[in-house]
């Protein structure tokens, strides 16, 4: 019970983390070179995280703890790239972004609430409790992915 | 005096911090993504961070702060992801990078030093210790592009 009660709190903890300082870009194409590169490094720790909660790959306490903490900076990052003018050139970003910003930012910062949930148990260094926020994670990757990113 | 002390602390806290989990990738692309992706974002929070140390952009305290936490970690990032096999395809990495191992780690951590130390500076709140920070950078970013990174 406990041990239940300090994780919703670590993961309030998470979640109330402010949204980063927004980096101004020069060109479009920067921007969605930023956003791309965080999504895809979030990806990648997070995907390492997921293997240790399928039990695809043997559970690092340590190894966990860092990728939490990855993940939880960096998915704060990618949101405020998307600005106007950049739904143009190498990106699969859908024109809903722009045109449904309401519905984007939810997503979004659903996205970010979650993942603050899971590297908030990542961080207790229990597998039990890992594989328990990742198995309770209702797709809010998917989910945005779905919605707002056009397919190969 | 008391101030120079507790920056030189906060820098050996910051480059004190260790090497991050590695992930694991499954092909050498997703590898070379990953590392210009983290690249990426650690060079567009620097840069954020370099407008505020030269004037081009007003400081901005709790921006600035931010922007050090994205440096200080991001940094660690991208070099355990420089495997063997990831020389080929969409990069600029020369080499050199697996001719001369050891001369490449020691200039990546001369980086992450470097940034650990802009990073402190600018989380302690002053524009003249970011400014100091800043020019004292003896150019280990640009020094590892030099002698690794392939030209455009």
């Amino acid at each position: 019970m406990r041990l239940i009660a300090s994780l919703t709190l670590a993961a309030a903890a998470a979640v109330a983390v402010p949204a980063l300082a927004q980096v101004s870009f020069q060109k479009p194409e920067d921007a969605i070179k930023y956003r791309q590169g965080a999504l895809r490094v979030m990806g990648a720790h997070y995907g390492a995280l997921g293997a240790m909660a399928t039990g695809k790959a043997p559970f690092d306490a340590t190894a966990a703890s860092r990728h939490a903490d990855v993940i939880q900076l960096v998915s704060t990052l990618p949101w405020s790239a998307f600005t106007p003018g950049t739904d143009k050139g190498e990106t699969r970003a859908k024109p809903e972004i722009w045109q449904e910003e309401a519905k984007f930012k939810q997503a979004h910062e659903r996205a970010v609430s979650e993942v603050g949930k899971i590297a908030a148990a990542a961080k207790t260094g229990s597998l039990d409790n890992l594989k328990a926020a990742w198995g309770s994670n209702s797709g809010s990757c998917k989910n945005c992915h779905d919605n707002f990113r056009k397919d190969q």
